[in-house]
């Protein structure tokens, strides 16, 4: 037993330091490192296929509403950044810039992408001729550049991958509803495939896209209480239209700017999966994101039971193969460790097989989540497998939602607010007269940002007064410490 | 019949121009454009569909190898390139450099990776200690920068995306026989998911990558005549881990260097699709990898015969949903506009529909390959399509095989190798003593290089002269002007 003690002792408790928590799981997992590039990170195998699975799912959202993947330069020239006065405000101080290209200093330097609405916008302009072009709704999977101080692995690194969703339409009506669409699609996406309950709404004005009329966005609290934003999505309206010249002839003979719309997930999201669902032991992956959905573990004391285990092992692995993700731990560790190992790994459902249920037709399984144990007959395996799979996806929400509701909090007093923020953490949910101005001070008080803006707002309109101002509330707001 | 001609005419002939022919079926067909930065392009949501496709199909075939995914950083420090002698000087003359970032000149400039050999053997020496964590089989999906001063779209771009595989490995026998397995997978994914025709060898010492023991390639003929590289897969022998400090305890208790290969497929492939199965009338797609494998015309006169051939499409749509790619154009264009349009951007089959075909229960199939049309009833159409389209999968293969061997030359005389060189194109393969001053020699005077020394030679050995130096043969050896 002295492995299990020595894995337990490794990693660092939740609620004793949550963020050494989260690097020696994204460590120990092996889900990423350090690259020798300051704030850059190497995905490795595992982690990737947590985001292989995450880009094979959100990209079959996004083409059931008809969007189509193409890919744009890795690099924007500066006269590009800097057409759209509020966009390069925004992002000219994170910008690397290559400024030497096949042993000659270039004539402008260009910008490693920090976004691509400004290059995608000059692609536009030109692909953009009549109505009949519209809309036109692309995607792309591809790396961007953000230079970061300060760095923690996928939840802020100098580079990271994402998907960047760019559409162009023909009024500002149209784009707000795409905008609001690929938001669903984000909240659909986070809840379904990767357990994760979210709340969406609208940015505040000091919050929102460099550029954008509105941004909305899905937020999720994560184990220690914090907020992380999982996915945005931006209404440009005509602004970067206007700024690259994207026109189009209207069928009553006008020429027209187009609205355009931005929205991204990026690789946070598997920092996001970490944060929520992971506990003392380590990962807790939920199925449909998880690289192996089922792990089996052979269990043997003499030579002689080995074969017949051995043999049960392969046939399972092939009666499940291409149904549900299995790896079978042949390595030479104890059983002990293997399931130490798996458990700290996150992987949903541990199959033991041993002598005993060789001998009876059976298998044990023993869920991540909360450990329950059913021994199963093999012959109910192919059923029922993908059934505790789902069950397993189900209570990972549901023990989200169940938390994200233990710690959030509605109060109409300032004083309570600094106390849950700076005690308690979590969300909290107040009565607001958007300005900027308090929002800023609330920030400067307590740290805390306000996160989202709920859809979900009182029938009838909000009675009160702003939490700060005092001034009449207009809606109400989500407040919270953020990643 | 105006369209038909217009479109016609604006496809240049292929005989005569066909690098004018080329670019114009990229532009037209909405494969691709150029951006606004020199060298680097824009690849359109057609001509991505067709990476996808790709990636999706070769990526599987990796995976059968045991192969995982992972990703590595865009950035990496100078002194990292500087390490293998031969790698950077084949690489540093093409780098791009980044010198600033967030808002600093940075102490040490970054390339934008060529290729990721050096970032990886640095992360593979702290990854690897034991003979157990061996074999490593890591592949990335990425995009990388060759600043190049003449570009054609696909072909060669001052960006261009790839995979790039990294392996392991204990010995040196293990590493040459994963370069050969790598090889053939990309074989197999030429010939039967892209249905090129290519010839698998070994790369003489002038063409093999800066910085391996050895490199393999398959090399396929364009409609042209000349070679394209379609796929490399290099053995790096000890030199990469040498250079970056690739060690493992072995069993024997002794430490070892690695040996370490890589093997690279790119957008390139697009390009060689194209200019492989082209014709005079645009782009022919090889239904594998093809975004839509049928195109579904509706044909009506009369507004009366409108809602039952667009009900009988949508019953044929539905029929084939998730068997077959279908597209359906419900343009406002004539169907003879369409026929040319889908003809032009390649899609395999064409299917009509129109009042008769409705009333008959049938449809009329139309292959891209070489016209022929066949009028098949509804309920054959779940069986036949799939059995179509693999015909013409088979045909198109069966074509270029045929190309090949007409457009393939063997001499011994050298005056005879330059005037097929100069006035037919195609391969010409020749008994070789291998000799790099030689090989220059030839190219300086002819402009063709050794594109492979075939691993398929004689039985019992070369007997004859070299070509070019009258010294004793030891191999067959093609050359070929090349892309
Ligand atoms: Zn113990
Ligand atoms: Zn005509």
């Amino acid at each position: 037993m002295d492995n299990e003690e020595k894995y337990v002792e490794e990693i660092a408790d939740q609620e004793d330091n949550f963020s050494k928590w989260y690097n020696q799981v994204v460590r120990k997992a092996e889900l990423a490192d350090y690259a020798p590039v300051r704030g850059c990170m190497i995905i490795r195998p595992y982690g990737y296929a947590i985001w292989e699975n995450l880009q094979r799912l959100l990209d079959a959202r996004f083409k059931e509403t008809d969007v189509v993947n193409a890919y744009f330069p890795l690099l924007i020239p500066r006269s590009f950044l800097e057409r759209e006065a509020e966009h390069v405000e925004g992002f000219a101080p994170e910008v690397a810039w290559v400024t030497r290209g096949g042993g000659e200093e270039l004539e402008e330097p260009l910008a490693i992408r920090p976004t691509s609405e400004t290059i995608i916008g000059h692609t536009y302009a030109k692909w953009i001729q009549s109505y009949r072009d519209l809309p036109v709704l692309i995607n792309q999977w591809n790396n961007v550049m953000r230079w970061e101080k300060r760095t923690t692995l996928f939840l802020r690194t100098s580079e990271f991958l994402w998907q960047e969703g760019h559409t162009a339409h023909r009024t500002l009506d149209e784009a707000e509803e795409r905008t609001k669409q690929m938001l669903e699609v984000y909240r659909a996406f986070a809840e379904e495939d990767a357990a994760i309950p979210v709340i969406a709404g609208r940015k505040s004005e000091n919050e929102k896209f460099a550029g954008a009329l509105r941004t909305y966005s899905i937020e999720a609290m994560m184990g220690d209480g914090k907020a992380l934003q999982a996915g945005t999505s931006h209404n440009l309206g005509n602004n970067f239209a206007k700024s690259f010249d994207i026109q189009y002839l209207d069928s009553d003979g006008q020429r027209k700017y187009c609205a355009t719309t931005s929205w991204g997930m990026s690789t946070r999201m598997i920092g996001g999966l970490i944060m929520v669902h992971g506990d003392s032991s380590g990962l807790i992956l939920p199925p449909r994101l998880a690289p192996y959905q089922v792990v089996i573990v052979p269990i043997w004391r003499k030579e002689a039971e080995k074969s017949a285990v051995l043999e049960q092992v392969a046939r399972v692995e092939k009666m499940l193969k291409g149904k549900v993700r299995v790896k079978v731990d042949m390595s030479e560790n104890t059983p002990g460790w293997k399931y130490n190992e798996w458990e700290m790994r996150g992987v949903p459902v541990r199959m033991e097989i041993g002598p005993r249920d060789v001998k009876n037709n059976s298998v044990m399984l023993v869920r991540r989540d909360n450990r329950a144990k059913t021994p199963i007959s093999v012959d109910a395996l192919e059923t029922h497998l993908p059934e505790l799979l789902e069950e397993v996806q189900q209570a990972l929400f549901q023990r989200a939602v169940e938390f994200r509701k233990q710690n959030t909090y509605a109060t109409d007093s300032y004083d309570e607010f600094k106390e849950i923020i700076a005690e308690k953490r979590g969300f909290v949910r107040v009565k607001w007269a958007e300005d900027s101005a308090a929002e800023l001070a609330i920030k400067e008080e307590t740290k805390a940002t306000l996160r989202v803006i709920p859809f979900d707002q009182p029938e009838g309109g909000v009675q009160g007064k702003c939490i700060y101002t005092g001034k009449p509330a207009t809606c109400e707001a989500i407040f919270a410490r953020a990643y």
